[in-house]
């Protein structure tokens, strides 16, 4: 294949397609034609992408056509209806949906953990992590490679944006809520009769987030655990390629925007220094180490949005625990987290294709 | 001693303070007088407990006279200083700074947990537990009693009144500026801009607050400790008699006014009948479970604020560590996490004092 490759983009008008936009307009242009592709409802729109205006096409076969590859940001039955679809006209699809991962015919993902695995597909299909496992997954694989990892126990702090563009105007309403009354948060259940007095029951969310945190996301699963905590467990052990990792984690929605942050606490098959965990995660150019809590180095949210990179710190030895290393992540969900890892994977799918 | 012993509470104009009137007043009243005692800018000030107005008076050697017992909910450095004064003038202090939780010498009670352990106070001390690992303990020591705790992995969600009132008012105030302009939280420091910009930076966070978490509370301590961390890892140790327990501790700033929340990773001796865990703190009279997920049952801080007893949920055993349960708690840390548990001590105090 000597011409540039055609990128379908599916979903393009949704928080990760918008982001998506963002950064196909900022890193290296490798793209031929960028086919933008959402529901009927959006098609006609105009999207700006590397500086151009692109009208947004409806889903349905026919846009496949000539695809190389296609990214799928778009809800799991979205997903598991049309990238079959996209495949039969020829196109390679990344998809962001949970619609795939556990497939053990579908790579799970995550270029500079396990990106050499892009290139066994026999489905045509390569899966990109959920979100809560790409804020940590980046740390744990170089960490992983030296000390060799055999267990996580996690505690999330994840954004609203987790649950779409839906989430984020809930927040963003409920704040304007609970910052319009001083007196809202001091007694049982007054912040939840103001946030559904103003604003209506009708929430992404099983509670006010505004001046909340919210011990639940995505749905039950068997011994009470939610969806998004199985997902930690079973797509960490799938991309770190360790079967029998054991991982407990608990998923909590915070008031946040956009960024989950991870309280980790990482075993290992021996003891780890934690200066030269350092010294390795300062090396890895997708990681920044933001670790001297007494001169306000910690990652937060509110720093890592908008960024590419993982942010780490809170780096320490476990005192009671003489194999386990405990931090603290803050990724941005939206970029690490769904629309940039998608990128990198595609990135490394066109230079398969192209023999770059 | 036949009269209604005489009580004094030291700190008497500060948020535990506050919560701490309303407490003296709905609970059985069993004090004679109640002296209120505050730093000398406080005093004249007229604050009302029990329905009647009582005039603050000015911390001095002379306002423990005649007093029984004395509350102190004031920084460290003050009731190091004061305590013994008050000793020395005949009254049980029950302490709630850091000055003495880990004083050999001075007992650290959950009355539900070790109420028994008052009676063992040689110095004439006795200190109540700091709020995070009060949101926990209740749920702990019932667990602790019948299937023996060995470990604990510990992520905290804390609220800005763990930073006394100046906190509360810090996330209000940048609760306000955020909820003004829906375009922030998206861009890497635009939140820590627009806070500094309109607040100044004085707070009693190192960051922004709202929109954010944060994971510091307290002072470095060896190895890249913080102060609260260490805190909840020694406290927890001490008040369920298990000097060896293993424990870790992250401890992390959210935008709640009040309640802390922690998800806790909970490993015993052997292992432990979720059904059975969940019936023996379903009859704690101090525990609320609220475990149905798929209902929207679950704890929160907008729920369990104001409330006396700690709420707990998400129930689980955990798929890869066989003796471990997980669950999540929130607790009013200015109620049972402070002033609650320091009144309930004051009580057993008071009983054992007039024989009753």
């Amino acid at each position: 294949m000597s011409r540039k490759p055609t990128l379908a983009v599916v979903g393009a008008t949704g928080a990760v397609g918008t982001v998506m936009l963002d950064i196909l307009s900022r890193r290296e242009d490798i793209w031929g034609e960028i086919r933008l592709v959402a529901s009927a409802r959006s098609a006609g729109k105009v999207l700006s992408v590397r500086g151009e205006g692109v009208e947004v096409r409806a889903l349905a076969p026919g846009v496949f056509d000539g695809v190389d590859i296609a990214m799928f940001d778009v809800p799991d039955e979205i997903s598991a209806d049309w990238a079959p679809v996209a495949v039969a006209r020829g196109a390679v699809v990344v998809d962001n949906s949970g619609a795939f991962r556990m497939d053990p015919d579908v790579p799970l993902v995550v270029p500079e953990v396990n990106g050499a695995e892009i290139t066994n597909r026999p489905k045509g299909i390569i899966s990109n992590p959920n979100c809560t496992t790409l804020a940590m997954i980046d740390v744990l694989g170089v960490l992983h490679r030296r000390w060799q990892l055999t267990a996580i126990v996690v505690a999330s702090y994840q954004a609203a944006s987790g649950a779409g563009q839906a989430g984020v105007d809930r927040l963003r309403d409920e704040l304007e809520v609970v910052a319009t009354d001083r007196s809202l948060g001091e007694r049982p259940g007054d912040v939840r009769r103001a946030v559904s007095e103003k604003l209506g029951e009708d929430s992404p969310f099983p509670a006010p987030l505004a001046m909340n945190v919210v011990p639940w996301a995505g749905s039950l699963r068997e011994g009470g655990w939610s969806s998004e905590e199985m997902k930690v467990r079973n797509e960490s052990r799938k991309i770190l390629g360790i079967p029998d990792l054991k991982v407990s984690a608990t998923c909590v929605r915070v008031p946040v925007v956009t960024t989950h942050s991870l309280a980790v606490h990482a075993t290992f098959a021996g003891r780890v220094d934690v200066g030269n965990a350092r010294r390795l995660l300062v090396e890895a150019p997708q990681i920044v180490v933001m670790d001297d809590p007494e001169a306000g180095e910690f990652p937060t949210p509110v720093d890592a949005v908008g960024c590419d990179p993982t942010f780490v710190g809170r780096l320490r030895q476990s005192l009671d625990f003489p194999k386990t290393l405990e931090l603290f992540v803050s990724g941005d969900n939206l970029r690490k987290g769904a629309a940039l890892n998608t990128a990198q994977i595609a990135e490394l799918v066109a230079a398969q294709l192209t023999g770059a």
